[in-house]
């Protein structure tokens, strides 16, 4: 045995109980009580919630976007990550025009394997679905990234996807068992939007959520589910903001359809009036926050279970790029940080706040983003088999959260100034102590492909 | 190490995984891979499913009803239970008038502790809420019986409560963490149905169904369902058993509303068609089959999450009692067997036929039934720390149901000639063998009386 | 020809146009422009509305309740409803135990006959539901009162009918075309809590509401539309005063089922603040007026269509005698005044503030209980051949309601300081002027007794 | 008086009652018993239904479209609507790419002027939403024609407007009065679904259906209406023609929006079945005849109210034309023939067959057409003053529709063998005869244009 977890709480998504865990060669190989194994090390657990390690299943590292590249490097944003308890990223591949679904991830796994510290899988952003690339798709399953992303939205940007190709992306990938998410916006809607305030002059960070209100995100949702209800097939639904959006999931959900949605820490926890802040444009993404009704329904949507998974869309740019967009919003790079606060965020707010069980915590941040993405087991809990990717939580440390203690190349944070009660005081990445009292421990390169499977005729 | 169960796959209510048990004193010491125990005796469980012991939250053994008494005592009740993979069955009590609480508990906790051959608790049915009783709330809850049902029916017989009985239990066990179920059945409609086909010489068992439809049931599901609402605290309902009442536990669901159904494997197999059988008063239970309609709702609710718990309401009577009603459904006493074919009926056709997976199949059958009632982690799961109660499945054992393979002491099974591909192939109770291979191992006493806490402020 | 009303706009439910109307022997017999007829008196009615006169569908004039008689004798109440623009009355014959009901109504017939200022029809609350009064039912509708109500309130008052009563009565009244109405509110709830706050001392008027909240009220609503819709028969909901109820309509009509909701006066106005005030026991009436969001409730339901018609359940009480319950609200007699504002309210609040058109006010106020209640086109419209019951507004006329101003026999009013605009100038009944300009023309005994039809199989 | 119709059943949207109607200068002047005036012509119509003239919201005559033009003329379309009992047709102009919407108009409206036999208004379908469109919007109102169209549909083709466009339309729309239509369909989805069925040999009337079934109606039905709730702007969505958009209309109703709903004859009485007759391709038009279900939702709706009007979306093309499709479904011309059976289709089948009262068909096939489009009451009512536009139907008189009896230059009918009960026997435009016994008594340039009125804050 190489390392000893002892006495600790053990939490999965079902169970909570004390016991000792022992790992070996990078795997759980045995949890009982009183575990005594020579020659390994041992870290006291005593007090402190064990939990399987989180998995963002949504961030954009290194991405070229919006004129400029988002500020954490595939090193600085796992290292973020594995700083606050994540042990595994989910991060997006945009294919480009021309471009192989597989041709398109090599090249992003290659820039990223020499500088991940914690384990690592792909999304891929279909942006060009022609006849050969549909073809790829069970290739593309077998190649271990059987989930892709299609914009409904950033027409101009030329990354939008119509309804035919929306359609034909959920028939392929019910066929294949490959997951097809969406990020849900009505393009014509925003740029009739836009267009208008820029001619009356209203160009402050405010008016980028007055061109993307609440019902411009939920028409898109509702098409969405639309299409996979008439189709019956999977559909995620990434960083979910609003509540009728929200509302048409859990309308889907009664119908016996299988609809995951996706939300993120910021629409949890702050509203469109962060916009009206003098550093509004720091918080510029898209969708952007929403009013208070919004987030009392994805917070109530989290209690229901209509909530799949809590992710980060992690996409950072420095403060001299947000700069850019201050006379116009329209120029602001879209993106905020957040892999870092993830687990911490959940823990405190849904756990020790509001009356989330530690179970339903680890099964949105890490047991549901594993199953539905197809590496469960061996991502996403607590048991004997799975890789040793654990977060340890000390449940009374309070912590308020500063630029400084983050581990983001990024010069801010939207979170400056938040206080969280419970927060990560190791994380072990396949047995390595990556992460401990605040201290990065990692390198670059540990973080390994996670090779997903396609989900065919999945049980329930 | 007492015994060690090697090699199964080994599947709780989140995972499911390849490993060793190990366990000592009726308890699940460790799991592990290659676990080695010198003097251990070991079970082979390879390609076996090893799950948490069921629990049947509704049985009536030994119940005084209808001018008899049911026909499996706690001993045949529990034997038989245990021979079907349970481990645990919650048995109700019901209160006399004037009696207390504790009272009543206790005085069938004496007939009960002699004779279980596996673990027991009690739900007490009250039928006499004086301000002594409300006031014994708390102490029961203590005493380990935190779960009290009340008839909404059975007006006639003395049983039924109403509504500002039941208002009082929902309010005072709100505040108490007490659970409150309820049997829901209107019974001013039932009796003017009853006195209407009498009258029409209509007497035949399908007249049982006649005067019970969906429709009187699920008024008071629905009624039962607004009070907890307008109350906001929690309800549990025993035997669903119709789709508008389900459509109505899924509308609260959606409402945020904490109200949690059972039904029962009768009401997922068998329709009201089968009162039109020559033995059709043999299936005579309250509530009766319902139409497919309702079937299909109930297992489209199992899929969806909205229904708890499956659980048997086991209360098998004779033939030759049965056959008190055959000239008059009214003198038919009510209740069916099933505590022996709850887990292989779910294992087959949840697990095997309907696409369910086997975590959701341990959930309904063990892990919610226990962490409703207030006995998890003890009871519901395989994890280290929790008794030993374990069913081992062998996946491709297929059986043909008849009354001889039964361990119930009523005459014959309303199962016969059911099918199931899965079943248990060995029941563990803390640690001891209690059934294998199709043959009982337990004894009389063995059972313990499970010591139940109530769930003030539980976390979702 | 006898009289010419000149010049006014004409408005039914459906049409609004500028016209004369001829009027002879009581009815209306031409209609068109520049009528003129020797002899005949003219009205001009030029700039004014020409309404159908109100139908006031729920009155209980000279009414035993409470240990007293409701203070409006026959002659004042419809003296009252006539200064309103109310050409009708709907008044309720409760049946005495034992009693038939054309018994029962020739009784309150005899006693009303004498005295009505206006026409008059009786709805008939059944309190004993014999086989012979269900035997009855038929031969009471061809007597002219085909509309029953029960009440599934007022349980220790000896007047509730129970489920079964109710599921007989909707099954008859579906056979034989006659409406079945509910006074829905919950009687062992209500009891409950009753005794829950005399017990603490709280008995003040505002425990009448907190009694008998908007729950106590829904569920009984609920109920009631449950065993309408499964027996698919028409439902007639009186005096609905709270949101769920409400919104249980609309969920029945969405479903194609018959339910008709009335609302009154007070519930559109008042809210259970009104209950705080040192008046608060004048306001007190069975149900109470409820929160804003059900009075909200009310008027969107109204705006779309699922309210069918607004009556006032007149029940006025002399302040005397609700001044028996200063100290104890269970000591009130139950009951408000409203007959004779109830058109202008409508008028004002409906058409002049809130956007219903004038047609959509005179639909609810007089079309529609017409329709529902058997007795159109002789009743709530104006068309040729149609009873001359109309009632003359002038749009622009602002009225501060005072007691002194009413003509009631009650010695104050709910509605003293209410600011109408838009009154009634003149009513005509059958063609006879019983009131002008703030002035009573009419005289006992004119009112007759109008016999309705049965609706069996009544086209949509 | 010109013209005395005497005794007939005089029905409106809320009357029926039995007088006589006396016309003079086109208007009807009196309505009375026994009315007698030297030298006018008299009407014997005792036993005859006397009702509003239909009004046939939707037709597309002498329209270019799919290579050709409607067969129908502007004489031979309201020769044919005149003897359906129609009165008034609203035709559609298509706005051509550049044009003005009054330049557009008047184009037609010499068009039409010269031919028409009976009266018309112009409803405008947008195609080319410019800056300078926009600001027409107020002048096209005060011109007469308060009503456009956009086409979600017929990308290929040119007409498609986006969401921007259909947004923008919403917004002006409400400000100006005007109503605003779409013809709801999704041309993503249709492109790839006739792609792939011509990709594959499917080329046969059923792969029209095929290619716009249910789901891909029900799509742009909900997206129109989710941007007109969100907007708080009134939308009219023509020729309905699939159950979830039903649905949907009806929730929004729930929740207070006005959405009108318009569905034609061909939906509810053909299925998509008869896309397998061999002459199929005579059927096809777009939105295509549905499955069972959705027909039964469209009289559902009817019934309970959330269907607004019935249309015809008459626009027949010759048997020949329909030939060009033969060997591919994508060349036959798209449209039905209908407006002279709309009014004996909705008399026989919603009136003496499903129950809806003669007020309700009335209401839907008049009436509102004329109150949501700007005419009331000098269309869509029998009222003094209003327009002497009447049709007399004979209740008893049974006809099989044959291409024979029909009064179009089409050399077909696709309701060729449909039997009604109840048929037109009489049709007066502004008080002259066009119809009588079968026999066009019409002329050529007799109708004229009908100018309407914009809408704004109108009332409920």
């Amino acid at each position: 045995m190489d390392l000893i977890i002892k006495n600790g709480t053990i939490a999965t998504a079902t169970d909570t109980y004390v016991a000792d865990i022992g790992i070996k060669d990078g795997k759980i190989a045995v949890i009982g009580k009183d575990l005594q194994f020579a020659g390994a090390e041992v870290v006291d657990a005593t007090g402190k919630y064990v939990l399987p390690g989180g998995i963002d299943a949504h961030t954009h590292l290194e991405m070229p976007f919006g004129g400029t590249v988002s500020s954490d490097d595939y090193f600085a944003g796992t290292r973020a990550a594995a700083c606050g308890g994540v042990t595994t990223v989910f991060d997006f591949v945009i294919q480009r025009k021309g471009q192989g679904i597989i041709e398109a991830v090599q090249g992003r796994r290659a820039l990223c394997a020499p500088k991940a510290a914690i384990d690592y899988a792909f999304h891929v952003a279909l942006t060009d679905m022609t006849d050969a690339v549909i073809k790829e798709f069970p290739a593309a399953a077998d190649y271990g990234v059987p989930s892709f992303k299609l914009f409904m939205v950033y027409k101009k940007e030329g990354l939008m996807m119509d309804d035919a190709a929306l359609i034909t992306a959920l028939e392929k990938g019910k066929e294949h068992g490959i997951s097809i998410s969406v990020h849900a916006e009505n393009p014509d809607a925003i740029d009739l939007l836009i267009n208008r305030f820029l001619a009356e002059g209203k160009t402050s960070a405010k008016y980028h959520y007055e061109s993307r209100p609440e019902w411009v995100e939920s028409e898109a949702d509702i098409r969405a589910i639309h299409w996979a209800k008439s189709l019956d097939a999977p559909l995620y639904i990434v960083h979910l903001a609003n509540k009728e959006g929200m509302d048409e999931v859990t309308r889907a959900h009664d119908e016996g359809f299988t609809i995951y949605a996706e939300t993120c820490p910021q629409y949890l926890h702050f509203t469109k009036e962060v916009y009206d802040r003098p550093d509004g444009r720091n918080f510029v993404c898209s969708p952007p926050m929403k009013g208070q009704a919004s987030q009392d329904a994805l917070w109530a949507g989290i209690k229901r279970g209509d909530i799949a998974t809590v992710a980060t869309d992690h996409c950072p740019f420095l403060s001299t790029e947000k700069d850019w967009g201050k006379d116009n919003f329209t120029k602001i790079p879209n993106g905020c940080m957040g892999t870092e606060n993830l687990y911490p965020f959940m823990f405190s707010e849904g756990f020790k706040k509001r009356g989330l069980s530690i179970n339903r915590v680890v099964e949105l941040v890490s047991t549901n983003p594993a199953k539905i993405f197809g590496c469960f087991p061996q991502k996403g809990t607590i048991a004997v088999g799975s890789d040793a990717d654990i977060a340890i939580f000390d449940p009374d440390k309070k912590v308020t959260i500063t630029q400084d203690l983050m581990h983001s190349d990024c010069d801010y944070t939207i979170w400056e100034g938040f206080e969280v009660e419970g927060y990560p005081v190791m994380t072990i990445s396949r047995g390595r102590k990556v992460f401990e009292n605040g201290v990065f421990l990692g390198e670059k390169g540990w973080g390994k492909f996670v090779k997903r499977r396609a989900k065919k005729g999945a049980k329930l």
